[in-house]
């Protein structure tokens, strides 16, 4: 895998065949490009309006097209790359489980997914002891929600709105973003809540202590209004994801984890972006000194190798099914192969000291450079985040905060954060673009230097989105 | 791996640390039966029942426990694992994926990605010509209805009584089996009907013929009384997998066609369990002649080596999406990882003859092994099946079809075929039982001798469940 890309000066890539060509590979490329775009039906798109790129290759927070354009990745692809692109333990774990046991069925046991199962039930907070491996995120959700459902006797769940749990039906119908309007109406079980989020408060706070009190009293009033004795769960991302990095107040976690002992309601914690890491902690709850009922996850705690999701279970909700039976399961739960490349996800997090790293480079490296850029640009609204997890958000207006595109903008109201993502590509720059903010959440293995040379290229791109503040 | 197990003579096992070990080793079988019983949460279980058996290698058709004690695999795992256990050549790709480029984000292009996408839509009947990745079949299920009531403006989806279509929320609401109970209410949008089965004729069918009229009449009624415009979709396993190996009577899905056809419905033929070659074919629809709109694949796909599903698309189903926006999507839509594992099976079926081989290994050795052991046993009702798939339905009266265990039997009730499975396992076979059922699901590897040792250990077996005959 290290020869794969020798040097940044000599791009090269290996085929399927374990063929090495240089880049640019141009016959390579269409075949890629012309393969996919006749056969592969892609993700939340209409299909004859994108033109996906193909990739050749990717090492540590780099990844290159068969053009040879290396792309500095600050959106660990779909912020799940914790590690990096081909990771050597990563990769030497997966070839190794590959080849003593690829795969066992969930209702046997497996060494890699029992230590697995231990490893992380060792970092999670409190009670929780045992984990319900899925094959991802949504599915996480999905059975997190059937537990908490299965334990209360009720059916209703609130969630955020401004917040994302998945794709599937369950998952869906908890997400508070656009995705969930296609794919109304739902059960009818989940209601939404405003989640505390200063700089657009819904609650006309002037200080964080102020939004968490208030956001605190709008939740308990939804609980009442929606009948308490209704409703199984409350499911939160712990920092609020792709919906912006909405990094809770003080004291507001804490206190919904009160409203949830008041009511008997189960507290889900979705950490399926924020665990593993991405904010310097193995699970984001850590940070906030709160202990769920249920912590789902997905993402980091393989970097996606290969799929791999779960949930960690306290022992309060898992004891409810030592003899009633989960009325749920999938093929590949546990997979051995996905298990494998968490484990190695734990010796690389311990042995190279990955959470202090990010709490490093988060509080020393990025936050003071993307205040500089907050206070040099008047575009840039707020910044705000923790660890290697920040967003910037983007404004027309400073006084008003009013948005650089629509909410939910597409085509040419999008523009102008078109514009931006394009100059970053340009400048070897892969960014996370939604709506009118940029994320930062690159690898937690990029180094030092290629951490600033990317956010000197999001410095610069920024003043194309100056160029629309009134 | 070929090193893992050397022979059947000298057991052995290698841990993940890349050590061999001698069978039996009672001190790793301890820890991996402790960490999992303190910490993995099982599926469709209750935890404090269960006493999950730990596995320490595989190979083809036969897995070993550390006590030192090997099983012949007639469920082939969950009937995904088509090529058996550590088959080298998907070993292989996916050790030379993981070293090459083992994820990236579904938004880009993969060149493995592409290339399985063309492989499965080369073998895909009529005009599908897409495909769209999930990471599961009930994922594939659930984006597949969701494109259909996309393209259809409807809602409604029918679905048969006796079927299994996955654990989220609208797969499972799609189920027909007991599993969908505890998950109810579902949304309302799913209506259930009967599907052909001869032998437990729901219309009084004295021929395949009758059944297959009969059914199809009984569907026209549903969908008149339901309303034809108001259902999305129709979705059926092409032969029904874990709930009974029902393999429809001739003409009956070529009616199926021809209903969505006449009321604008989509057709969706779930795969997920008998693509990929189970019966020898890579689609099970091309062995009754019909062309679906939309089907549904995981398992066999890979042999789950890596998780992986999916949906291939009709061009009809895919232009509604062309300029519209689908609305749903997964962090690992074609991993990767998981498509070379995906190409080394297209890859591996053709060199072999695969398909061949099934279609001859089920038509000249299991069907007649079959039918004599039914002669023999008057506990065995019927048998049925086709290709590596096969059922072998148990009653307690033969007279009046009986069922040897009550429907959904559990504990005491369920004693009969807890027997046979237990002297299966005794003589070295690991079983595939539901409610009265056993099912021959080997993988399509399995040599003929390994075949006929497996059916000879089913044929004694079931002297014990010829002792509950009345």
């Amino acid at each position: 895998m290290t020869d794969t890309i020798t040097a940044e000066t000599e791009t090269v890539y290996t085929d399927r065949f374990g063929t090495v060509h240089p880049l640019p590979d141009a016959a390579a490329e269409a075949q890629v490009r012309a393969e996919d775009r006749a056969h592969v039906f892609h993700s939340w798109s209409a299909q004859a309006l994108i033109d996906p790129l193909p990739i050749a290759a990717g090492e540590g927070s780099t990844f290159w097209d068969y053009q040879g354009n290396a792309y500095l990745d600050f959106s660990s692809q779909l912020v799940n790359l914790n590690l990096g692109h081909q990771h050597p333990d990563l990769v030497a774990a997966i070839q190794q489980q590959a080849g003593r046991l690829a795969t066992i069925q969930p209702s046997m046991a497996s060494d890699v997914r029992s230590e697995l199962a231990r490893r992380i039930v060792e970092v999670a907070p409190g009670d929780l002891d045992k984990v319900f491996f899925t094959n991802g995120g949504a599915d996480a959700n999905e059975y997190a929600v059937r537990m908490a459902r299965a334990v209360t006797g009720r059916r209703k769940v609130l969630s955020m709105y401004r917040s994302y749990h998945g794709g599937t039906a369950t998952a869906i119908s908890l997400t508070g973003d656009p995705r969930r309007w296609a794919n109304e109406p739902s059960d009818g079980s989940v209601a939404h809540f405003m989640g505390p989020y200063a700089y657009r408060s819904s609650f006309h706070s002037e200080t964080p202590e102020q939004e968490a009190e208030r956001a605190l009293a709008h939740l308990e009033q939804l609980i009442v209004l929606e009948g308490a004795n209704t409703i199984a769960a409350i499911i939160i991302e712990t920092i609020v994801g792709t919906n912006g990095v909405l990094v809770p107040p003080p004291g507001y976690l804490q206190g919904v984890r009160a409203l949830c002992d008041k009511y008997g309601i189960v507290y889900i914690a979705d950490e399926v972006m924020v665990g593993f890491g991405r904010i310097g902690e193995w699970f984001a709850v850590n940070a906030f000194d709160v202990v769920p009922d249920l912590i789902t996850f997905a993402k980091g705690v393989n970097s996606g190798y290969v799929p791999l999701g779960g949930v960690v279970i306290s022992q309060k909700i898992a004891s409810h099914f030592d003899t009633v039976s989960f009325q749920g399961g999938l093929t590949y739960s546990g997979h051995p192969l996905a298990c494998a490349a968490g484990v190695a996800t734990f010796e690389v997090f311990e042995r190279d000291g990955i959470l202090e790293r990010v709490r490093d480079l988060g509080s020393r490296v990025v936050e003071p450079r993307l205040r500089e850029i907050a206070a040099k640009h008047p575009s840039v609204g707020e910044i705000r985040g923790a660890g290697l997890f920040w967003a910037i958000e983007l404004v027309r207006d400073p006084a008003t905060h009013e948005p650089l595109v629509p909410f939910n903008a597409g085509g040419a109201d999008a523009a102008p954060m078109a514009a931006v993502a394009a100059a970053c590509k340009q400048a070897g720059l892969w960014p996370f673009i939604h709506f009118n903010r940029m994320h930062v959440a690159p690898p937690l293995v990029i180094t030092e230097e290629e951490l600033v040379r990317g956010l000197d290229i999001i410095d610069e791109a920024l003043t194309i989105a100056d160029g629309y503040v009134v």
